[in-house]
């Protein structure tokens, strides 16, 4: 019988109009990151690729959306009590980056040990508590619950929460809008996928604005659990012990609540290799001038493997983090292009 | 007697409507490039520092805003016959590009040898002839002008032409434009600085707009001839045999055109070492996820390096260019922070 308790609130989709709502919250404190194209790249792809450069956003990603939209509709008395959240580092940052900026005393993030170092120091740096965990033994959903139960903390997921969702979905609301005054009309976003909370969100606005348009997941090797859960019809974990350089896109299993919106409305999953994301990174590097991670690249990836056919199309694709450390980055820019 | 002969119309100054008219003349075809800040920074430095990422710019630099100005000038008669440029590689690939858009069937570009490959290989990518020179042994703007006598060639110089500069000068009206939507009242404006068209575009702009304001030329050790000639009142060359990483702003002295415009308006010249070049190419990349190529990146390692003091005041910067090969880039990251 407990299947069919209804879900809590902040377990099902948010709607349009709390989409746009977030977009008038975000605005004069997010960024409206450009949306860009490169002539020699619609060359060589034959079709029109357009780059939503997130990398720009406040703390290098995608993640301030849906955390400052979380944040800011806390109440003052749960402000007060402070907030947790775990996060492999971009949620992280843009949790503890809200927090400051909204003047929430208390912000605790649980983070992987090996999340890149300069991620846990920035974190550190807008004033949080950083708590690490071991990726490989321990559950972080598990520690996140503990921590805000010991210390009476709001606890701000990653991805499974409507207002969370809301946020990141203006990101492909901006797309819409910045396409239209490009005076192009994309057949198809291509976002990076790891919870699902992006590809959720963005699957929203555009069955809103863009019925016609697909939307795409894109996962790494080893961490493809929405491709595989798409094609099953049900969620699938990854199999332990997978590896990747696309630290920001590593969920062990898709969310409840994104999967229950992607499901219905995505085209499909696809996946990229390491190699093809480092390629990626060059690329961006090359022709765009734009700093992206490997997690970040995954998406300008796809599009660039021939995985999904542009010749003749107009392609969207989100570059969702800057945050890479500087080795990291030289590697990307010896890989062959 | 000759001193007496009046300027040619192009060696005169442009007036400010024709700064708006190329503004828009550009609109729809290069790229209202953002401007960015970060709080990291911010912090850093106690003060607001507003960075206009122009290395998003058509062909990586804002070249390509002079450039189409001019081209997009031509007459019909003029566009058949064809252009000729010589430039160390952002003028080039925005010529070639700005010819190739207007659909001018023949486009030379004199570039010396030692220009970055990266900045060849493009300009010849837009489909331009290009001849190369000897940086150290041969005249650029005699070639440039044997070029278009031989070969009835309309000449576009980087500099030193009223519609150049007020196809450049888009960028100071665009920064005046974006800053007061962000609540932001600059103090200051650096640019880099190597003949100087830039410089006096955004000097007519500012001038305009922001009277209050101070106009900065920023030039890399070895190349700072403007410097000099600004405090001698006197248009002066750089010793021959100088070197310099920041290939893109290395010019032998001010244009008699911009040395004109900027002698009576700039609030100075600011000098920066190739090492503080490398040190603001890395900081774009942690803190702003900009990609930024030497030259392009002087501006911003004058606002770091406090020879402006930026306490307590709203500066902003340019970073004009993102053509840098993958070594020297590699090399920026290793450099210490």
């Amino acid at each position: 019988m407990n299947d069919l308790a209804p879900l809590p609130w902040h377990l099902t989709a948010p709607s349009f109009q709390e989409i746009e709502e977030a977009a008038g919250r975000i605005r004069g404190v997010l960024v409206e990151t450009p949306l860009l194209e490169s002539e020699r790249l619609n060359a060589r792809l034959g079709g029109r690729l357009l780059v939503k450069a997130e990398g720009l956003q406040r703390t290098g990603s995608f993640k301030a959306r849906g955390a400052w939209n979380r944040l800011a509709l806390l109440s003052a008395e749960e402000r007060a009590r402070g907030v947790v959240a775990f996060s492999s580092g971009n949620h992280a940052q843009a949790v503890a980056w809200a927090g400051r900026r909204l003047g929430i005393g208390t912000v605790v993030i649980a983070m992987p040990a090996d999340a890149p170092a300069a991620k846990i120091d920035r974190t550190r740096g807008w004033g949080a508590e950083v708590v690490l965990y071991d990726r490989a033994t321990e559950d972080r959903e598990a520690l996140g619950r503990r921590l805000a139960a010991e210390r009476g903390l709001i606890l701000v997921p990653p991805y499974d929460d409507r207002r969370v969702i809301a946020g990141a979905a203006t990101l492909g609301l901006e797309v819409v809008g910045q396409a239209e005054a490009m005076g192009a009309r994309p057949d198809a976003l291509l976002v990076c996928c790891a919870g699902g909370g992006l590809t959720a969100g963005c699957a929203l606005a555009w069955e809103a604005l863009l019925p016609a348009a697909r939307v795409f997941a894109v996962e790494p090797e080893g961490f493809d659990d929405t491709a595989r859960s798409l094609a099953a019809g049900t969620r699938l974990g990854n199999a332990p012990g997978a590896t990747s350089l696309c630290d920001a896109v590593l969920a062990p299993m898709p969310g409840a609540l994104t999967f229950a919106i992607n499901a219905p409305r995505l085209g499909g999953g696809l996946v990229v290799s390491d190699g093809e994301a480092l390629a990626a990174m060059r690329v961006a590097f090359e022709d765009l001038g734009l700093v992206v991670e490997p997690g970040g690249a995954v998406a300008l990836a796809a599009a660039l493997s021939g995985c999904l056919p542009i010749e003749g199309r107009t392609v969207a694709v989100a570059l969702t983090g800057a945050n890479v450390d500087p080795a990291m980055y030289r590697r990307a820019l010896s890989s062959g292009s």
